[in-house]
Formats: structure tokens, C-alpha cells, sequence
């Protein structure tokens, strides 16, 4: 039985990992608590959904990465409440476990502006099984598009609908547009796959909004060259199976990601602490919860204000930092130290639109195009965790380079999936006939 | 339209994939059908379900796999039945296809002898989804009996019992004994995996019954080594969850896998042929239906004596031999030859059982151990399909072999699921209390 002071860190994120690390092999007893069993490099997430890598090569087993730190205990659990009297942390089978410090960092979801309604029609892309979900949406239109021109003898229309133009609605955007017009076009003979059409609703005046205004004009000028159509200035009211409303109008579609808003993980209400209209806790200047200085809430949970006046923006860098900075205000604590107030470093940004196409604004240096592309690619696999993630990543990056192949093409799912996808998409049954295959030649589906 | 006669191929498996390739660029319009979008490498489906591959790299589309097949459509579907009167397929909406010819390659599931309520309590291997399935459960078992420990301080028992002494039930039982005594040691704190007992129950008297009996005998041997305890003679008579009953005795386990049975496809008897006991239609020796010799069954489905009188065994190098040669006599008929009688080529079998641990009898020569498994690995490496696929599954296996380490050690699923896996192994929700997080030191948690 130990006599060390115990964190509980709740989150296996980049906040939750980035504390457990600062805490390894330090006078602390620590518990991470995730209810998952790895940790997903959350940046090349889209490139499992649109099939460049696999979900085993971003993600890694959590008590594999702290497998060394001898003093951190890693659980697979859900918290599913906090009593900050008691300090007690609560599992998902009723179990309670005390806690002398807690860091909080479950990260955030998409949100459906309160209409959780869309979510079946248009998911998100927070986790490994939503990319796989996304994946078998994307390659399953296509199959079900060919099945129907072989079939028919007609090719109709298949549209893709991206909804908000932040990072990674524009990833999703740029890459089902190069799936459509590089990677699947010689594989399918009933229709051509370059005539899907890739459609990108932003509600602001521009895409990627959080950088300098030429930097996001670029990036639409970038999309545009892949053959994604940007539509600024444009929300959308309504999601129905099979089409999207933007303003008054409806829009036919096959496929709708939602790459928009932003809701906290419920956690933080569950903290009992005043939240932000998105659910993240405001924390003190250092990183705890008003009343409970024993408390921290972090990373994508977390409210702050910077020095300047901005928010402190709900990227991984941040989250790492803040991992980092409410570890060591707990390790203060212990020396009797005092505590330090988070200041957050910009190091700079960057966003991935295709390939060779995309933009980064670092140590204050703006770039567009390839050069942008081939810094986000260079710090992207530094960056992974693991040396074999890295070097499997690498590989796939080179391989789909050189072959604009997407290999990890995999649609899962059962045959009753298959059945409501068919029954989704083509509104009902076809009529039973026998029909007369007819291959429909490329040469003779161009439409005016 | 075409005047070509047409063939419908059901299945993309090895049977149904080599026919299509032996039609194609030949004077016949190819329809290939499949439920799933790629084709399985299934000879190392278990490396997925035991985390040393990722699904993409055994499974590869089959529309990409014949790209290049200009006279052959492939469409995703799901056949539910025949007409062979009206010489027609019906897909899973009603539609009919008709055909001049049909090859039907479904293939074949493993059987619970009358017991389907036991694949819920004991899943078998077949597809990509058994694989990630039956990888969340070994990997959840760890998981679950590191956070009781945890908990409580006490190391309870974990098992894991494989159902079947076939090359399946071999390998299954070899992986999880390396990932327990091996993958695994180091990662987890409160237990100690190398704990962990693996049981391989099977009902005859000696393990991959059909090899030669000293080939058996060595494998058994192996298998032992890696930590596996063999029992022969042992039939699997009752599971329930948490339980398996060996003839009269019940033994408490946490995870079962089922690797014994066969059932071939239902689509033998929605032919209205006659089958064997396993659903196996019984075919001419030109592979045809009796009566309609336009119809031909192939691969897992088949039932064909050889000359010796020995059945044509469920192996992958008859399905694609089958395969083959059911094309080549529809390419006799049209071109007015006569159809020539399926002769099964024996090329040797080989079974592998674990690092450096295998047999094999090729050409007549027995190996075992490492001979065996370089030679077991260098044909496996040769016969993966598609050049990238060959070359990332080559770089994981050096990994692993360098590293013990499994990097796909992926539990997908949500939140209500690894509740449900709670209540399911643990009985019920644990007593809500205080529990005190007490480390368990490896060298206190030995049993006697």
C-alpha cells in the first residue's frame, strides 16, 4: 500500500498522456483512467477515414507507451462521475476510487448545434470507430453507385457533402476528391468515379478560419485545384437520409461527414463547475477548478483566456502543454513549491489539404503548396508515437505517394448493413426483374 | 450490350478469384459477386485476430485485384438465392442476374454441431470482423483482469480455452500464449500475464489430424513449449459464459474461441442440390452440378472424392485449383473442346504453431520447428496478394520478431460494450464502495 499522493489522470489523450509523462517516475502514485485501450494520434485520424493508413498504425495501446513508468497504473474504465467533497472519482460498474489530485482531460466531440438527430446521417471524426465508419460510408457509395449503373445502364449523380471548413473538414474534403479522381477511377467499369462530386459547406467567410486570412484563401484556392467545391457563407438548417439543406435549399447527396462544432466532453458538468456554452470547464490561470485547487481540467475541456485576451485554442499542442503544466503545479505542490501560471506557446500552425497542397504559418514564416505539405508531413511522423507507427506510416505515406493507391479500402459491417445501406441509399427494394446487365462504357455516360 | 455469354461468379474468396482470373481477357462477360468488398488472405487471419497485422493488410478490394480484367464487373452484393430453370441469381433486393453460366464459390463457416447459441460465448474465425472481434476479446480479458487487481489486490486466474486441434485451433492457441507469456509481460503492472493459461481442447487423439502422425506428435510438442497445455481426446459438450464443459467437468475461462466444424455456405441448398452432412453440394467430376452443367460448385463448397477416394480437402490451394479448372471447362465448352475431370494437385501442407515453430510436408519431406516455420513464412510472404500488402506485412512480421511486440493490440467497440464485457465477466457490478487502488508486487502474487 503506498503512501504517495495520488493523481488520477481521466483521459489518455494528448493532455492526459502528456501529464502522465511529466508524473513518471516522480514521488506520486498515478492512475490513468481511459475508456479506451490506446491513444489515437488525433491528426492523421482522416487518413483512416479515406483508407491511407490503418487504424493499428495511429493508434497504440496506452499502457504501452507508460509501460516504463514503473509508478502509473494504466485502467480501462469510463468515469462516469466526480465527488469533489469525497475526492472520488466514479466507474462505470458503480466502483469509487479516492483520488489527492485529479486532472481531467476527456477532450471534446463534435457537436450538432442541438440537433443530435444529424449524427446518424452525418457522423464525426473524434475516434477510431467513427474513421472506420466514415471509410465504409465513403467506399460503400461508390460500390453502391457501380452495382446501380451495372445494373441500370445509367449513371447517377453521387454527391459528397462536407459539412464546415476547418481542419478537418478540409482534409475530408481534399482527400474523397483525390479518391474520387485518382484513386478508385480505373477500378470501377460501370461509372466514373471522377464525376463525384465533393461539396464543402463553410457558415464562415472562409475556410480555416484561425489563419491569416491569405493563408485560408490559398487553401480554398487549393481545394478548388483538387476539384472541391467551397461554399462559404453557407449553413447548413437540415440533414435528412440521402440529402443536406443548406439555406433554402435541399441538396441531394450519398454521403455527409460533419467536420463542425465543438462540444466538451460531459465530464465537466459532471464536475459541478460553472462550463462555457460548449461544456469546458473555466479553469484558473493554473489549470485548476475554482474551489478545488486539487482539481484540473485540461486540454479540449478546458476554458482560458490567454494573456492577450484569446482563448487558449483547443489544439494538441495546447493540450500537451497544459498536460505537462498541471503535473508539474502537482509535483510544485509536493516540494512546496508555488504553483506557475499556464502561458501557452504558439508554435505555429499548419493545415494538410491534399496531396502536395497545404498551408502553414510557423515561427512566423507563411507558406503555401508543396513546401507547406512537405514541412506538415516531416513534423506529422516526428511526431508519431513509436518508432514502428512511424516507420509503418512512413512506408504507407511513400507507397500511396508513388501509387495514388488508398490500400486500406475495407468495408466492415455485416450483410445486414449492406442491406440498410442499399435500402438508405436507393430509398426502396428495386423492383424484382431480371435485369440485363449492361456495362456502361465511360466514353458514353459523359453528361453535358 | 453484349452477345458474350455471361458467368456469374458468386464469391471473391480463392476460388471465386481464381476462376475470374482464368476468364479473364477471354471471350465471356464476368459478373463477380461478393458481400464484401475485399478479398481475405484468410491463411493469416489469425496474425489479425492476435494483433500482429492489421486488417488491410490481409484484405485487399477485389474490384482493385482485377482492375485490369476488362471483361469482368464486379458488384458488392449479397446472394440469397437461385433459379436454376431460369438460370438466374437473386441478390439480397430482389433483384435476379441472369447468367449462362454460374460458379458458386461461397465458401464455408465453421459449425456449433447443432449449438448456435454457443457463437455468442465462442466465436469462430472466417472474416476480417471475427478477427477484430476475437482480438478485442483476448486483449479485454488482460485488460479487465488488470483492473480487478487494481482494485482489489488479488490476481484472479485467467483463461483462455481454444475449441478445436486444427490448423486454426494451432495457431490461435500459439499466438495467445506468446502474447501472454511474452507481447504482454512487461506492460501490465497489477498482474502477472505470463499467468495466464491457454488451453487447447480436441476431440481426437492427436492435433492437426491430417498431417502424418509424427507431425502431429511434434506440433503437440511445440505447442507445449510455447506454454500451451494440449489435451486430446477432449470434447467441447457444453459453454455457457465464463465456462466451458469437457465432458463432465466445467472449467471456468474468460475468453473461448471456436476453431473445429465446418458448414458450407446455405447457398449449396438454395441451389437445391444435393449435399453432404456439412452443406457441401456433391459435384461431377468436371465440378458441375448433376443436371446442370452450366452450374458449377467450387472450393469449401464442393464434395468431390479423388481418385484414391479420399475427399478434395477444404484447402485453399483445392479452391483455387477448382476455381481454375471450372473456368477453363466453360472456356471448353464455348470453344466446342471437351471438358476435362477436376484432378486435385497435392503441393504438400504445412501448419504454423508460433515464433520458430511449425511443420511442414512438402514434396514429400517433413520438417519441423524452425525449417519449417522459414519455410511456412517465405510461402506466405510469396502468395500475399498485391505487392504492398506483401511488403508491409514483411516489415510487421521482422518487427515483431525483433521486438515480441503486437502492435494492433486495438479494442474498438464503444463504451457500452466493455460494460456489457464488465457484467459478462465479472458476473455483476462490484459492490459500490471505496475501493482502495492497491498495487499488486509481481512477486506477491505467486500461487502455489
Amino acid at each position: 500500500m503506498s503512501e504517495l499522493p495520488r493523481v488520477i489522470i481521466v483521459g489518455g489523450g494528448f493532455g492526459g498522456l502528456w501529464a502522465a509523462k511529466a508524473l513518471s517516475g516522480k514521488p506520486v502514485e498515478v492512475i490513468l483512467i481511459d475508456r479506451k485501450n490506446h491513444h489515437v494520434f488525433q491528426p492523421l485520424l482522416y487518413q483512416v477515414a479515406t483508407a491511407v493508413l490503418s487504424p493499428g498504425e495511429i493508434a497504440y495501446p496506452i499502457r504501452r507507451i507508460l509501460h516504463n513508468a514503473e509508478n502509473i497504473e494504466v485502467i480501462l474504465g469510463e468515469v462516469t462521475g466526480f465527488d469533489r467533497e469525497a475526492k472520488t472519482v466514479t466507474l462505470d460498474d458503480g466502483t469509487q476510487v479516492s483520488y489527492d489530485y485529479l486532472i481531467v482531460a476527456a477532450g471534446a466531440r463534435h457537436a450538432y448545434f442541438g440537433n443530435d438527430a444529424w449524427e446518424t446521417f452525418a457522423p464525426g471524426l473524434k475516434t477510431v470507430e467513427d474513421a472506420v465508419e466514415i471509410r465504409r460510408r465513403i467506399f460503400l457509395a461508390f460500390e453502391i453507385a457501380e452495382r446501380k449503373a451495372a445494373l441500370a445502364g445509367t449513371q447517377e449523380p453521387l454527391n459528397f457533402v462536407v459539412v464546415g471548413g476547418g481542419p478537418t473538414g478540409v482534409e475530408l474534403a481534399g482527400a474523397i476528391a483525390d479518391i474520387a479522381r485518382q484513386a478508385l477511377k480505373k477500378d470501377f467499369k460501370a461509372i466514373d468515379t471522377t464525376k463525384a462530386r465533393v461539396m464543402l459547406f463553410e457558415g464562415s467567410d472562409r475556410v480555416l478560419g484561425t489563419f491569416a486570412r491569405e493563408l485560408s484563401e490559398s487553401a480554398k484556392r487549393q481545394l478548388e485545384e483538387l476539384g472541391v467545391e467551397v461554399h462559404l457563407n453557407s449553413f447548413v438548417t437540415n440533414i435528412e437520409p440521402g440529402r443536406v439543406q443548406v439555406g433554402n435549399q435541399w441538396i441531394d447527396c450519398e454521403v455527409v461527414l460533419w467536420a463542425t462544432g465543438v462540444a466538451a466532453s460531459p465530464l465537466g458538468k459532471a464536475l459541478v463547475a460553472e462550463t462555457d456554452k460548449a461544456g469546458r470547464v473555466f479553469v484558473e490561470a493554473d489549470l485548476s477548478v475554482p474551489g478545488s485547487p486539487e482539481v484540473f481540467v485540461i486540454g479540449d475541456m478546458a476554458s482560458l483566456k490567454q494573456e492577450n485576451g484569446d482563448p487558449v485554442p483547443g489544439v494538441s499542442p495546447a493540450a500537451m502543454q497544459m498536460g505537462t503544466h498541471s503535473a508539474n503545479n502537482i509535483l510544485a505542490d509536493i516540494k512546496g513549491n508555488a504553483r506557475e501560471n499556464f502561458r501557452y506557446v504558439d508554435k505555429g500552425t499548419m493545415a494538410t489539404i491534399g496531396r502536395r497542397k497545404a498551408i502553414s504559418d510557423v515561427f512566423g514564416i507563411k507558406t503555401t503548396g508543396l513546401v507547406a505539405w512537405l514541412f506538415w508531413l516531416f513534423l506529422h511522423v516526428m511526431f508519431l508515437i513509436g518508432f514502428r507507427n512511424r516507420f509503418a506510416v512512413m512506408f504507407n505515406w511513400f507507397w500511396a505517394y508513388l501509387t495514388r493507391e488508398r490500400s486500406a479500402r475495407l468495408i466492415t459491417g455485416d450483410a445486414d448493413e449492406l442491406r440498410d445501406a442499399l435500402i438508405f441509399m436507393e430509398g426502396e427494394p428495386a423492383a424484382k426483374e431480371v435485369f440485363e446487365f449492361r456495362r456502361v462504357k465511360k466514353a458514353g455516360t459523359k453528361t453535358p
